[in-house]
């Protein structure tokens, strides 16, 4: 990690801004494979299998033998844990349904907000070196509490054929019927445009390498919704005198586990725990079976030591964390100061793997600095909520000679008559 | 308007797509202004408001005496009915305010959402033929009900240099303090990049030309957020026997005013109030300011009679209408087959005029069937809502092992150590 002191203000901009990735090349590469998807559709499908996956798939659709297989392939340990974290969640995301409130703005005059599920979602959930099971419980679960109608869940394939059980396993567990074996910018292509076999949805949701990034911002152009902007994995920790140094180093390392493109950021405004934590960090990482990524994702992370503590608050506002750890017995003073942030784990006990899996939050949440403007999924991201209004004669008599001066002032006479008309009869 | 009856299903698809809009092209034109602002600021304004405003400007923010002079410009009866709308428009938004609730998912497990305003957002204010002061009251006053703390207001000059004095009235009224003379895609990248003059957001609102459109979107690439993407407006009234014709025909010329790409479409399964709907149109548009528009419009309308209302309904939401109006005595029984839309008038007394001015729901909308997946503005776009979690020792002793089984499945070790290493101590 690179050890800063005080970095003045006008430093900061520097050390807030993540790494940017080469767009151009991978724009085209994305966009070839979304067009073939679209013009090909499965033919196109099996071709990438084989390319990318290196397995000639006979289907593409997870056949009922295969989830029962999977099912037996999972121990009861684990099934436990996945049932007891999907409690927490589900009562977590259930506790974020709105009741609808009519308000009388005016005699006669109602309005409301009508939630309503978006019919159609798909889950793209990645291959690769960690099987993430829990991003399944983790869309999953309040796309079944919104009430979607069609949830479908792609995933690549390995070299024979096969998903990892866990996944299947988990999807299975809360009700998600259709699982494909489609990795990829071709899996984002094949539920946004729909193939023979793999149905279209309106709303893209979960994380992906640079590929599926990229055609989930493409697929913007082509009328779908995508849950948001996404970018390597990162955790900020502030922690002060009260800090267990060993913990926060804990931490840290489960956060640069995730990639070699991942950024932990420690502020402190103790040079001992500062100092202890870079020293625990060393002591940790050596048994760790992803050592390597864990270094090569240290090597553009920060150790900042403030004499301030409202200056750490201003620089992780400023760099709006993903995830933002205050390891600290005087957490819960310092919640007025967060500004931008994806989630937030108060206090010395609050890890962040624990909301990675079974405290009941989300684990999907904005990176890169879009924690400024975009909430973390939740049971909102699966829902559109529709306004309506209930005018009655009334209600038009209360409000109409507003919208009759309004209507004229923009110049639009016939919104004026809309009005005039009902209130002469 | 063009007639069917009753619509074969296979044919449906084709009539619910809007026209589709020149792309490629576009894309590079803006592109280009994009960039010019980003590397050349100010000037780059300067030099576009003479090209496309045709104007030589001085000074870029409205000052202080051009808001006084506009403020003394507008009239008692305009302002009290600006007055009037904007207490509608709070009381409604205000009421979209979430109170936090703290669940315990597990004893010593609080998890939480709190909501926090978006620091810094944009509102784009079109000039041209209407001058859309009642979109400054949509986004502004949710803006401030938010508090973001930064509102700014971007709105074309024209060729005397001066804005509608509606518009700064409207702006000043609700307290946006700065209001900038550019326009089209200038005016988006200005707010995105930042110029000299005008301070860069994280978050663009409002409506737009197809520069403006296309500007937003591609704002989505450089971090930026946006309200939804746009298109050209559109209404879809379902009638019956109890409607009256001459409210839809008002309702339906409204709507068909706002630009010649407008789309009105009226499904009814009454023959006789489509064709005195037909004929109400005729003549009601006689005498119409913005007649030609309209006629336009109307060429890309349907009329479409059904038997069966749960066609009218089916069709709709496959449609997926901006403004849905159920002109009809029996609207609230139909409240439940409503599953696309993006604000709902129901009854023969709630026109869209209603909506679009003065009863206090937004009039900032998905358009271009976005109604199935994105919401209409609300206060929900101007905040974020973070996740908080403080978990006791006792709270982590208690979901500390499903955390530990999980993590190791994912073959996340320091992710599980996080966990152990407190769990030892």
């Amino acid at each position: 990690m690179i050890k800063l002191k005080n970095p003045e203000r006008s430093q900061w901009d520097k050390l807030t801004q993540r790494p940017s990735l080469p767009s151009e090349d991978l724009k085209n590469k994305v966009g070839d494979i979304l067009e073939n998807v679209k013009q090909r559709g499965d033919t196109a499908l099996i071709e990438y299998a084989q390319l990318f996956d290196n397995v000639a798939l006979k289907n593409l659709q997870v056949s009922k033998e295969e989830i029962q297989l999977a099912i037996s392939c999972i121990g009861d340990t684990l099934k436990d844990a996945i049932q007891f974290a999907s409690e927490n969640i589900y009562v977590f995301h259930a506790s974020q349904k709105e009741e609808e409130k009519i308000i009388e703005t005016r005699p006669g005059v109602s309005c409301w907000r009508k939630s309503i599920a978006i019919e159609k979602v798909g889950i793209y959930i990645p291959g690769g070196t960690a099987p993430l099971f829990s991003t399944v419980l983790m869309l999953g679960i309040p796309a079944k509490i919104a009430g979607c109608k069609e949830i479908i869940l792609c995933t690549p394939p390995n070299s024979q054929g096969k998903i990892e059980p866990a996944i299947i396993y988990t999807a299975n567990l809360i009700g998600i019927e259709k699982i494909y074996k489609v990795g990829g910018a071709q899996a984002i292509a094949a539920m946004s445009f729909g193939t023979e076999t793999i149905p279209s949805v309106s709303k893209l949701f979960g994380p992906g390498n640079q590929y599926v990034t990229k055609a989930k911002e493409l697929a913007l152009n082509h009328g779908l919704a995508i849950d948001m902007p996404a970018g390597p994995s990162e955790v900020l920790v502030i922690a002060d005198g009260t800090s267990n140094s060993d913990y926060v180093a804990a931490d840290l390392l489960s956060q640069a586990e995730h990639g070699t493109d991942s950024q932990v950021i420690l502020l402190s405004t103790s040079d001992e725990i500062t100092r202890k934590t870079l020293m625990a960090i060393k002591s940790q990482m050596i048994n760790l079976p992803r050592k390597s990524i864990v270094e090569k994702a240290l090597e553009n992370s920060y150790a900042i030591t403030f004499d301030d503590i409202n200056f750490c608050f201003d620089f992780s506002n400023l760099y709006a964390p993903e995830h933002l750890i205050i390891a600290s017995d005087h957490a819960d003073d310092y919640v007025d100061k967060i500004i931008n942030a994806g989630s937030v784990f108060l206090g010395n006990y609050s890890c962040e793997s624990a909301g990675d899996y079974a405290s009941g939050t989300n684990h999907t949440l904005p990176t890169s600095g879009y924690a400024k403007q975009y909430s973390g999924t939740s049971l909102d991201s699966f829902i559109k909520k529709i306004t309506f209004q209930k005018i009655s004669k009334t209600g038009l008599e209360n409000i109409g000679s507003a919208i009759e001066v309004m209507a004229e002032s923009e110049g639009l006479m016939a919104h004026k008559n809309a009005v005039s008309i009902r209130l002469k009869s």
